[in-house]
């Protein structure tokens, strides 16, 4: 493993090594003696076993569904690194559940999977369900993850979001209305550029496109996305339909060349400090690929950058889905909320947005220590 | 819900509803800033992410599984109230995890599944392993339960274990070895009666004959078996192979008449103060399906029983599988033991036996708050 020049590689290794898991699992009450024993386990746990027997619906009021999220990945699309599978996955997840009970005091069980295929991907999920008041799904590839969400989804009544999606869509959508602000932009005009047609880059065009902006074009590794390519998935053509309204064509130099905005949702270093060169004044630059960014803020400056955000903890403007996921699920936990709508997320962005009354150029989002935050986004899942 | 004239199900009801779960998770490490977040999570993450990537094998040093356990069960045998589902099955799982915890410092995750076709349970059950340390199954019906440990085991290099067979074998020749002691009674000699021909019934037969009971009688819901019987399923015509050495046929009682010791793993009420009178003298109960055991003890006692056991904690001599899974993970999770042998349930039943140097009529097991017990399990399993 390289060591990194401020030494946080080293030192997360060496923590992970120490922690051995970052959760653990612990009774909700003391278990001092036989008596105790008697009201959580064998015999007065049977008296409960037989209610939530006659009744299920109440397994929210006596369980851990009441509280408890599934985080659930297949290690097929992990933070920027791609494709490394279950164990690649497993610390990820288990840092995801650390957050949910640090922001939002939701119980959350990291579980990956070893298997890739969407079918059985969607059994295993629906299968140990039944626990769960809700299903982050994570770090799963596209296409297959909108498949799998929308099946998910439909087979239960609890809400399941991909967070690697809407997570990021809506935190995403909240720094850039106030990015939009900082730099005097309007969202309806702004020329806005995506890097990236996976499961983020999809959700973000089709969150911006709902809440107002008009000019949204997105590149993957073979250009920009445009009606004429023959080689475009599904998913692609349908973001074909309503993106590139200028009818671009080639790569993402191509596509920034006076641009308001780059969202790069791609992978590390796809973007240089000439391509910011190429942008309109006051270029807005988030470059969101974990751990490692399209291009690093101090080049980006070079480049020009105006508004400058990434994903990471050791910048200003951290636009991660940290932000938004404990609230999402909060919310939805504590009003019972079977599907998280289109509607919600765009409220949640707005909510999320207006915590900060007056963005600056490094503060367009808040610091999610701010319990704030987690509690607007909350009151949008309604 | 009727009311137990002591109110322990009235509590215990109350409390589930009051704690919404009897585990929470929680980061094992403090989160209180954008520091420490950059080591549990992004940007640190990914070092240690790569790291799994490339080598599996590193994972319990870095992750959860060095420290977890699954407990997974499908509700189709739950406690002694039978095929209660999911929602039935999840208060007993969680406060399971619960002890894991009290008892030996492991982090276990309860999930309940939505199907009990036994291919989905066990492709299920091996699509969400690689989180964790050990499967510990619990509450799957006979016979399915045989096939669906075996074919789980087979695909995983983790030790998995149905507790409900293992677990009841071990602490059942733990007290049966002490309480035969106490009668003055030798295990080869000794006539043996086991109620219940299930999961349990099936594990305890086995282990009692490979510690050397050569007299064992085992019956089912319609009587003895034994080899002239023509609807016994593979497992029952296993147990018929070398069980009943008398060639007895008939009902409970007639497998009573002149035992030594009755084994209950069957059900609420199946046996009578009358069947405990035609047992010889110095009769051993082990009366232990819960919550409501074949016989309540003052019931066995007025039947002239000689040393009695449940498992239950408000009754003396608990043969609860409590005293033994906490103590078997926690030795398989330290040695980096894959399977759990035949060599180390003996040898497990042996240690905890050992516990109790002069064993008397109620006090033929520790007490499981004695931390010794864990310890001493735990040392059989290398």
């Amino acid at each position: 493993m390289k060591k990194e020049k401020d030494g946080t590689n080293a030192a997360s290794l060496a923590l992970h090594q120490k922690l051995k898991g970052k959760i653990r699992i612990v009774p909700a009450t003391p278990i001092r003696n036989r008596k105790d024993l008697s009201l959580i386990y064998t015999p007065g746990v049977g008296a409960v076993a037989k209610l939530l027997a006659a009744k299920p619906n109440e397994a929210k009021k006596h369980t851990m569904k009441g509280r408890s999220v599934l985080v659930v990945s297949d290690g097929s699309a992990v933070l920027g690194l791609g494709n490394i599978g279950p164990y690649g996955a497993l610390p990820v997840m288990e840092g995801k559940a650390a957050l949910f009970k640090r922001f939002a005091d939701i119980d959350a069980v990291p579980i990956v999977l070893d298997t890739q295929d969407a079918d059985e991907v969607v059994e295993t999920i629906c299968h140990i369900a039944p626990a769960f008041g809700g299903i982050n799904m994570e770090d799963i590839a596209a296409p297959r993850c909108f498949d799998i969400e929308r099946r998910v989804a439909e087979r239960l009544d609890i809400p399941v979001m991909h967070d690697d999606q809407h997570g990021t869509a809506i935190v995403v959508l909240a720094g850039l209305t106030n990015a939009l602000t900082v730099a005097g932009k309007k969202l309806a005009k702004a020329d806005i550029v995506i890097a990236g047609a996976g499961a983020a880059g999809t959700a973000i065009a089709i969150l911006l496109r709902d809440a107002g902006a008009k000019r949204i074009t997105i590149t993957d590794t073979k250009g920009i996305i445009n009606a004429g390519r023959t080689d475009l998935s599904p998913h692609k053509s349908e973001l074909a339909s309503f993106t590139n309204p200028g009818k671009k064509t080639g790569g993402l130099r191509d596509a920034l060349s006076g641009a308001d905005a780059f969202i790069g949702v791609s992978g590390p270093g796809t973007a240089t400090a000439e391509d910011i060169k190429a942008m309109a004044s006051k270029a807005i630059v988030f470059a969101l690929a974990n751990p490692v960014p399209e291009i690093m803020p101090d080049e980006a400056k070079r480049g020009g950058a105006y508004v400058i955000a990434t994903g990471r903890s050791d910048f200003p403007n951290q636009l991660n889905n940290s932000l938004v996921f404990p609230g999402i699920f909060r919310g939805a936990l504590d009003r019972n909320v079977k599907k998280i709508t289109q509607k919600m997320k765009l409220d949640a962005a707005k909510n999320l947005a207006a915590t900060v009354p007056k963005p600056k150029r490094e503060k367009i989002v808040p610091d999610m220590f701010d319990r704030k935050v987690m509690l607007t986004v909350a009151k949008a899942i309604r």
